[in-house]
């Protein structure tokens, strides 16, 4: 099985061309290639698959097996396999997922691509719609009490659940304990994944993530797109914020005219290779 | 640059030909393909190069870029790899090393390297020369205290300091806690590797190890080596046993009447690629 690794912000898959490949069973095969000793190494497979509703599929598989929706940064890598690999010659594609069609822009230099814009969808502001309970009907900058200690949180779903809390340090959060605070505090019937955030300025934000069920995580791209959002219900920033996690920069934007929000980051190649077992 | 994952008792390196391949920056590339999320993922890189003195010669570095001495998983592999790309057709060689000059044999099924016995030496008792200072000559058995409670450990170097402590249990031993305690300890100047070790029977035991500097890993074969020697000095196996790792077995034969130890196991190839940066 020929794949290509490629990554996000650090977020890294194992990529295979479906429409020339043929994976009998992705989810043992995502187990296996996924561990990091025995295996190829990464986050999970990403099958790249002909599509009737879109230009292409994208199949997504967890390392544990378990199919994935949507990944923000896994989608971009996509976006430039399809273009970079010749499969095919367009720089705006729609993907199909399992969390709907995704539209996508490529920025292309000589001839590969650098950047990816993602539609992301319209951020969800009804605390029952995140859901949060017991933070009223929209949660904005509320006060909630973790391990003894007063938190605001801003809540906003971008099809999965965040909670965006603004601190003026989280270079030296201990996030592994406050993390879990949050996961599974009372007001999170789902869990939830919690943003923490600190505002440089107008335009630029840095910022951890606590993943439910993953703990810290080098990014999320769902998760900058909630903070983007919060930032400006807040008044911090300016509707275009350049978000700075742990893996690297996304560019976010909240068209607020529009009510979408776009995401614009990286996706690099790193290397190619074979496969012997399937 | 084209190069090999290959991995033994999930201790992986990436492997490359430098019979046809030239790193130029073997220290840098080592950081940059070790990197598990931006990179190929690795303990590190190996290269296989032509010797003066030996067949070939392993050139190993750590994943922060360091000079690695020798590895009993590492030179399983490249046994592995020059038999199987056909750099050789002997199924006795010889491999220089930072550690002095290794001598391996093969066994080959279906023109496949499948098992690689490597002779690792002398085991060395002496406890200044291990070292271990306050407890004696030889470290048999001896008790020692940690953080007030005794254990009994005795002490092995092969090449490099080991604590061998036998427990009646050991897959619920809390490593994280225990190893830390002997790795510190006033007794080892050095600091030192401790094995933690459960007699199965005469010919069987399982072990975990921590490892100075890298914490719990999945295998050691100079642990494992370390491990018979002080299963046969303190009268519990025979002179070959096999050692149970978390990352798989290893047969290890102490020949007491030459004073060798031999360590086999096996040797995978996971994939080839193509690295891009170099």
């Amino acid at each position: 099985m020929k794949f290509t690794k490629m990554q996000g912000l650090g977020n890294d898959y194992v990529y295979v061309n479906c429409l020339e490949e043929t994976v009998e069973h992705p989810a043992e095969t995502a187990v296996k290639v996924s561990d990091r000793h025995f295996g190829i190494g990464a986050d999970g497979l990403i099958l790249i698959k002909p599509s009737e509703k879109a230009d292409f599929e994208m199949e997504m598989y967890n390392a544990d097996g378990s199919r994935g929706e949507m990944c923000g940064n896994g989608i971009r890598c996509v976006a430039k396999y399809v273009y970079d690999y010749g499969l095919t010659d367009q720089t705006q594609i729609s993907i199909e997922t399992l969390g709907g069609i995704k539209y996508l822009d490529l920025t292309v230099e000589e001839g590969k691509v650098r950047q990816v814009k993602v539609d992301m969808g319209s951020p969800i502001l009804e605390a029952e719609k995140i859901p949060i309970i017991g933070l009223g009907d929209r949660v904005l900058d509320a006060p909630i009490q973790a391990d003894g200690m007063e938190y605001h949180i801003t809540g906003v779903s971008m099809g999965n659940p965040h909670g965006v809390v603004f601190l003026e340090d989280v270079k030296n959060l201990k996030i592994e304990q406050v993390g879990p605070l949050f996961e599974h505090h009372g007001c999170f019937p789902n869990r939830i994944n919690t943003e923490f955030v600190h505002v440089l300025d107008r335009q630029t934000v840095e910022m951890r993530v606590w993943e439910r069920g993953s703990g810290e995580t080098l990014a999320c791209g769902t998760g900058a797109c909630a903070v983007a959002v919060a930032c400006v219900l807040n008044g911090l920033t300016e509707e275009e914020v350049t978000v700075k996690l742990l893996g690297g920069d996304l560019l976010i934007q909240w068209d607020r005219r529009q009510d979408r929000v776009y995401m614009t980051g990286p996706a690099k190649v790193v290397f190619d290779g074979v496969w012997p077992d399937a």
